[in-house]
């Protein structure tokens, strides 16, 4: 997410979420805090969204929450990524949400800034670089691109928009980083066809080819590969089954005349005359390819012979997953193709020969590498300074640091609020560390808890001590350690009497002190220890 | 973990262990199960190891204690992996532990078996494959290996006596199948060393490489790279500095004299005449570089100039950890020089033309693919197949299923007892499944602890329930529902004393449905909800 600010005036650029490491246990999703916009929600002139994917619409339903779904700002992008918008808003039943359908090369005026969206290529249809002029200057934000000479629908990106603006001249570029650290140009989208169409060739049983459903350029290749073979196309997933409807609606995919059936048809279709497509790429728990994986998806049962593609590459983090999952296919007896055995994948992302095609087009005066880690940005920087930039001009940001530009130069500003905040379950919020840490514990080593009954006027025991433990291993063992707790909670009431403790709160502490010292020493394990005094 | 049994004996091959996936939360280490050598422990004559490496000696000290220390059958391996073992035994305490040293080429009779040590090459010095050969024939189980024709210490694997075998005969072959989806050679380890002096060559500041600390020729390469380019040495990470000890007292490295220096020494020297070799090439959370790139190592404070050299890859599953810890160097501002930029590591694993190099001097009568997923497994059958093995002598075993062998042929027998079993703590063992659903359950949504105390005569409550949550997120919200907590359990006291339950447990279950629905309703998770009923 990235604010435009000029005047007091705010465009929002982008509003999307990651998804949780491991180490965030049991966190859904993670969002961009937008404290800060939450405290300006006036000023805020517009959202602008470059393309349709997750990290970039994601927290879309609820940012919009937030600032109050009536009253909230327009919504401005292309028509599919627009659709992909409200179709997740509808999720959240949030309706009425004012929007604006852009096409590209269209402008519009928004406040104090001249709003343009310029067309990209990408793995996604409609995607957009974001243009938005002041009487300062041009901010150029690239979003996700890549430059595709022969992309799937023909239309490659803007170049000769960005060549202009490039030579009216752009005051600040934020370039995508994600694949800088790759050499050259990247391939076109539109030489992945061919080749699935010669992995399918080799095949006799039952293809499965899983890719991103929003992918839908990939989809239509993949269906032109079908036809090509005599090959009906079934769509499993929702996601799946959703994106291409929306694609078909707005023209991004044509599909033969009684070339889709339906997943629950797939069993009336000899083998040799089927390929499925499904979601489950990422080895997602739930994805319709997992289940299959696993033996566990209501439609579809893989056997020997089948052949299951993997269109698209793990995103860092899930090769563990993807992995679970090829393994599983194959002890059921899948062959399984990757894009290290063919070339079935074309990433969305420019290689690093198009980074510095965009810089030398734009010829900006400062430069931000956005989207990638530090090892990127850090090259994406270098790449800049190879085409000329100086590099007092490139500025390496962080999230939460404004870029401040006037006439006298560009400098980063004094750190706003930022960070990432959690939806867990329904709720979001700016998740206690505590809880998290508290997850962790008794995820790691269990939890014990000591329920002790005492009497108000003299704290002395009036039942015998509870013990419950929960996620500790080994239970034949137990028996004995909660004998022990017992009497060391009789000890430590002794104790507390003894020095006249009869404070609950007092109480408590004593008792964890010393419940944890002997659990500690029996288990070499520190699970939660947890005393609850009761007065009655 | 392999057994190999003939006329009632039993010869165990390795007794490795693995690490813990995310989803086995809190458990620390995973063993083989080994019950079935429980029951049989009179009947084993000895225990063989192929080499140090953690996935093959790792259990050791558990099956020994398991199976009786001093009872224990003897240990007979090389005399780096027995040095190894040594050390890990002591580490646990485990002391008189019979052990005979073996050198490459020497055989022993052990009850039915000829056992013999069959000089390798693999990423750890001292590696063989072993060979058991009875009255019926002989199995080879090749360890992890490759064919490098260019070790560092100028011994390749014994192909001669490979080849001698295959001429008198091999019964069965149980082959490493790690890179068997690898085409060709791999590389040798020497032609790393001049790879890392170039990029040595290239650095003006501080280099740090990480590596295996049992990648002892690895480690010898760092050191003649640094001394032919006049650096000293620091060895960092308690594994890499006890390693380098062992292989230094067995002739396995040679370090010139003045080289070495200690890690409190390394501000002494300037940055352009110091290498420092580390531990956590796969970005363990509590090595050495971990806390270099975290800022957190007593010695090391790297900074802007110094390089980090990856001599490994990471092992599938570490991907993500790698990949912050490198992050996090180029934060501080390091150059990161990977296996991708430069090629400085070679695998320890054979490719796939090596795998069929073995197949072909050993010419077995049967194969059984080791060491590898359910898809190299396959990949290695294949090979075998294309080298002229027929299908039906190529068996897919799986952990547990044990190939019976006769003059009339070979085939699986009915399943022995196998799995996993964990250790926690200090403890091991057959971790209930139910400990580990509660880890993930608390993990995923913390728990709600409920007390409630009632009157024993009539069930009536006698003080205000106690509510207690941990690892519940949005604190704030929780107020609310704390008193809804407490009307709900009034509410089911009433319903169970009208139906005149008064049992504990059943007044428990009672209250644990009504307050699972209760959270459930207002949180839309399902956190742990534990009631506890006390009676006084």
């Amino acid at each position: 997410m990235t604010v435009v600010e000029y005047d007091g005036r705010i465009v929002v650029v982008d509003v999307g979420l990651r998804f949780p490491t491991p180490e965030m246990v049991g966190i859904d999703l993670v969002l961009p805090d937008f404290a800060y916009l939450r405290e300006r929600a006036r000023d805020i002139e517009a959202i602008v969204i470059t393309h349709g994917h997750e990290d970039h619409i994601g927290a879309l339903p609820w940012v919009l929450r937030e600032l109050g779904a009536s009253r909230a700002p327009t919504v401005y992008a292309g028509p599919l990524t627009l659709a992909l918008a409200r179709s997740k808003l509808e999720e959240h039943r949030l309706r009425d949400v004012p929007m604006h359908t852009m096409e590209a090369g269209e402008s519009v005026e928004l406040g104090p800034f001249g709003l343009e969206l310029i067309h990209m290529t990408h793995s996604i249809p409609d995607a957009s670089a974001v243009s938005l002029t002041t009487e300062l200057g041009t901010v150029l934000i690239t979003g996700d691109y890549k430059f595709d000479q022969t992309p799937v629908d023909g239309v490659p990106a803007d170049i000769s928009r960005l060549a202009e603006l490039g030579r009216d001249g752009v005051l600040l570029l934020c370039g995508d980083s994600t694949n800088v650290d790759r050499p050259g140009f990247s391939p076109s989208e539109s030489g992945v066809g061919p080749h699935l169409e010669e992995v399918f060739a080799r095949c006799d049983g039952r293809i499965v080819v899983t890719s991103f459903a929003s992918n839908i350029h990939r989809v239509q290749q993949v269906i032109d590969a079908a036809s090509a073979l005599g090959r009906k196309v079934a769509l499993v997933g929702r996601s799946m089954r959703k994106n291409v409807n929306i694609g078909r609606t707005l023209g991004h995919i044509e599909v033969p005349e009684g070339m889709l059936v339906g997943p629950r048809e797939i069993d009336d279709f000899p083998d040799e005359r089927m390929v499925i497509v499904s979601t489950g790429s990422q080895g997602e728990p739930l994805s319709a390819l997992r289940r299959m994986a696993y033996r566990d998806h209501p439609q579809v049962e893989l056997h020997e012979g089948d052949t299951v593609v993997f269109s698209a590459t793990p995103i860092p983090g899930n090769e563990r997953a993807v992995n679970e999952t090829i393994d599983r296919l194959y002890q059921i007896g899948c062959e399984v193709i990757t894009p290290r055995d063919a070339p079935v994948h074309a990433s969305g992302h420019g290689y690093a020969e198009e980074v510095k095609l965009m810089l030398n087009l734009v010829k900006p005066r400062y430069v931000m590498p956005f989207h990638g880690d530090f090892k990127r940005m850090r090259m994406h920087a270098q790449l800049a300074e190879a085409v000329g930039v100086p590099p007092e001009d490139i500025f390496q940001g962080d999230n939460g640091l404004p870029l401040d530009i006037d006439e006298q130069g560009a400098r980063f500003g004094p750190r706003e609020q930022s960070g990432m905040i959690f939806v867990d379950g329904v709720e979001i919020g700016d998740m206690a560390d505590v809880a998290l840490r508290d997850r962790r514990m008794m995820s790691a080593d269990g939890i014990f808890i000591v329920v002790v009954t005492v009497a108000e006027r003299d704290g002395s025991s009036v039942a015998e001590p509870e013990v419950i433990f929960r996620g500790v291993p080994f239970l034949d063992e137990a028996g004995k350690l909660v004998d022990e707790i017992r009497s060391t909670v009789e000890g430590s009431l002794r104790r507390s009497a003894k020095e006249r403790i009869k404070e609950v709160a007092l109480l408590a502490q004593a008792l964890h002190d010393d419940l944890a010292k002997l659990v500690y020493d029996r288990l070499r394990r520190r699970p939660m220890v947890l005393p609850v005094v009761v007065e009655v």
